[in-house]
């Protein structure tokens, strides 16, 4: 393992040092060089960057420069940086796939990551159209510190001390409220428990009964969920989707989910493609659970933010026994707070808890007691009827600028959430990728999210979100976006991409 | 499984039913209930209780109701309610076994789970002498939510985004300097990962080459962290102890040690005997660690509070790339907030940060930013010299009321920390601990943290936790303590314990 990036280091450590003589700052005189040792195969796909510590040693520079110059080309795509197998050369020609591994470094459009402009290099992204995030700067940090100061003081003695699994009452008291209220969750707070979030409720179930195995998944979802189901041992199965959700009336009948348990679905806002799970296949997923003693993980990960009429309700209203309800505040408020929960069937929660440990390992107590007092004083309401005013208008603009100048793109998925889809013509994708990272676009294609099991056609398509952007920069994402896009058959002048 | 504990709700239920149709409380009448049965037998040690929910439903009572009373009986010790077995009545005619798996209810004297008194029955815990519990009461609200303000005021709009797994940068930066300055810590931000707390710390190296295999354990420590380990395929060999701290110089020279890689080690306070490792010893870690190739964990878990000299510094300062320094604010701070840290040898870094995973999926980022302005304010620092005071005066109550009423018992690790041991003759743990509970003491013995494989001589004693009570009710708790213990050989008239 060592000697596989040493050898790669040693390679490139003449160049580097002649490169960090030169003009200009170090950190982009490194970027530069190791972008030009991956366009030109100098260093190959897959092969393994020295650790940046290491690297920082052997060029006489600080750690951070390196860090920086890494988390850079993962940005543009022409490195990647997996969990467990350090940083490489990313494996494709299309260095998107690297993306989705460093959003944080990615999302900083407008902040120290952007281009500075005229360097005749287009590949750093300047938008970031990622999907998954929120409007990080619209957090509502005045609201949020009068709770936690109620909170606090409100709060009695023991809050401080050792924390119980269970999560803090006074926040559950306030979730089994809000969610009867504004997602047609029926619960107690006893069948609350808190987590950190969808991946910590996962992680959490995968020690209980109600994952064991083997799983049933949506053919189009989140590979990071996908890896840590296989990490806990658990296969996954995909399910396939068409324009009204997951066809859950495959699970009674096709012969390889016979073994299955569990489904995992995205009821309200299928992610990615973005529809809503239709009522009758609803009715089935429910139906095969009652029949097979089967269980539904609901992921309600944005459910809170439907644009065009009321919001789904979630699925768990129809069976609090058969299906496990799991939300966060990592859409709706931040994922810097990490803050989750589970509403179970009764028969899951002990094991649930004891799945946890003895005390409440993860979740700060003191957040806790603060979003009860935030979701009690009617600030989280308030907060979600501002930022769905906010993505509403994001997604018209988005809407209108498609209409306008790629009326040939289908758009889907837009009737909810913070992202939509971008069909494309069959076998397009790669390249408009590849074209939105020439226009500084990070963003995804659908082929990212696709099951590697999955059977059917695959769609061609661009995950578009459009919550991330600031105010002002908004409309040059747009722009870039439309650019990116292949043109319609009817538009006379351009050429099509290759 | 589940026929075990039916039979037993059947068994109980018309009793049950009877006592709940009496008068006064339906919990308590549930508690009186299931205590009788427990002590005559009828629910023999082992047998498992129903699910909550299950004897709600066939007693027609709220969940709560028998939430509490099972709550109210583990912590009485009755019954134990250990992680992946549900609710049991306690394996030992000693119902003290129970207790450490149910802190959150017994570190409540003076809440909702004290004896109303005059009931005739000491079993119930009025004082909270357990280890590890720091004053949950004085936690610096004030304080806390003054750089809650100016952190999130001052946050960068990114701070609201996905996070970053190694930790935000501010919190990083302000534990560098305190660390080097409070511990004698050498390192940089980068080489810090944050974390929930030391059992976080564990789970993450136990994805790394830091923990394989086999790790040397102190030979007295907290069984938690032992079965954490265990659950990670790491087998604990302990090490022994002596008054001079864990005998490090076996690790080079006992054939069973030969294996191991990596040591753990609470060198500021030996937890839970109480003495800091002599120098020689220290040294003599190091010297193992350089020669072997080994690695050192260093739990250093209550660092801040030692009371008659300067404080014993962290052995990570002797050799930064063989000590992996781990610390947090259970103690210091509260246990509530569940942050904490490690200061890894450069060539761990990488590795920690991938078991952590490609985003900060724990810690709230928010806490973070709070912290690191806690720091850098001096609140922290005021708040560890009020903490230190006024724990060092309640180990001076402790000694002062030993030395008055139980000359004969010899103290320990008194210098330092949140706990004393109380040295007992061979052989009279088992009634001191049972003398401690009639008395109403929450408290262990030292057994509870002996290693399975331990050799050498067991010590006797009692593990006496003196930050937890609140102020008006310690007084009351070591009075019961000094009732508890077996008298001296001079003291006439008092008879020896069976």
């Amino acid at each position: 393992m060592a000697e596989s990036w040493v050898n790669s280091a040693e390679a490139l450590g003449s160049d580097l040092h002649l490169e960090l003589a030169g003009a200009g700052g170090r950190r982009a005189a490194l970027t530069r060089a190791l972008r030009d040792a991956v366009r030109d195969g100098r260093l190959a796909p897959g092969t393994r960057l020295p650790p940046y510590r290491s690297l920082a040693a052997d060029l006489g520079i600080a750690r951070n420069t390196v860090a920086d110059a890494y988390a850079e080309l993962v940005a543009e795509g022409w490195l990647t940086a997996r969990q467990g197998s350090g940083t490489r050369v990313a494996p494709r020609a299309d260095p998107l796939a690297a993306r989705r591994t460093d959003p944080p470094a990615a999302a900083r459009p407008g902040g120290g990551r952007t281009t500075s402009g005229g360097r005749g290099n287009a590949a750093r992204p300047v938008h970031n159209l990622l999907q998954g995030q929120p409007d990080a700067a619209a957090f509502p940090r005045t609201a949020w510190l009068a709770s936690a100061r109620r909170a606090l003081t409100a709060a009695p003695g023991e809050a401080f001390g050792p924390g119980d699994p269970h999560g803090r009452p006074e926040l559950r008291r306030a979730l089994a409220d809000y969610l009867a209220r504004a997602r047609g969750v029926r619960t107690d707070p006893d069948r609350i428990v808190i987590c950190s979030g969808f991946a910590h409720a996962l992680w959490l179930l995968s020690g209980t009964r109600a994952l064991r195995h083997t799983a049933a998944v949506e053919a189009y979802g989140l590979d990071f969920h996908r890896s840590l189901l296989a990490a806990a041992g658990i296969r996954t199965v995909p399910l396939p989707l068409d324009e009204d959700g997951a066809r859950t009336e495959e699970l009674a009948i096709r012969r390889d989910l016979r073994g299955v348990r569990t489904v995992l679905l995205t009821p309200a806002h299928q992610f990615p493609t973005g529809g809503p799970l239709h009522p009758e296949r609803r009715a089935t997923a429910v139906g095969w659970a009652r029949a097979s003693g089967g269980l539904i993980v609901e992921d309600d990960y944005d459910g809170e933010f439907r644009y065009d009429r009321r919001p789904v309700g979630a699925v768990q209203g129809l069976d609090p026994d058969r299906v496990l309800y799991v939300g966060s505040v990592s859409k709706s408020l931040s994922p810097a707070l990490r803050l989750g929960w589970m509403v179970l069937p009764d028969a899951l929660v002990d094991e649930a808890l004891a799945a946890k440990g003895e005390r409440e390992a993860w979740v700060s107590a003191l957040d806790q007691l603060t979003l009860a007092d935030f979701l009690e004083s009617g600030g989280y309401d308030r907060h979600v009827r501002r930022m769905r005013q906010r993505y509403r208008r994001r997604r018209d603009q988005l809407v209108a600028a498609l209409a306008e100048r790629a009326p040939h793109i289908r758009v889907s998925g837009i009737a909810a959430g913070l992202h939509a889809v971008l069909a494309l013509p069959p076998g397009t994708e790669r390249s408009a990728v590849r074209a939105a990272i020439a226009q500084g676009l990070a963003l995804d294609g659908l082929a990212d999210y696709r099951h590697p099991d999955a059977t059917g056609p695959a769609h061609d398509g661009l995950v578009v979100g459009y919550a991330a952007p600031r105010d002002h920069a908004f409309a040059a994402a747009l722009d870039a976006l439309c650019r990116a896009l292949p043109p319609g058959e009817t538009s006379g002048g351009a050429t099509r991409t290759p």
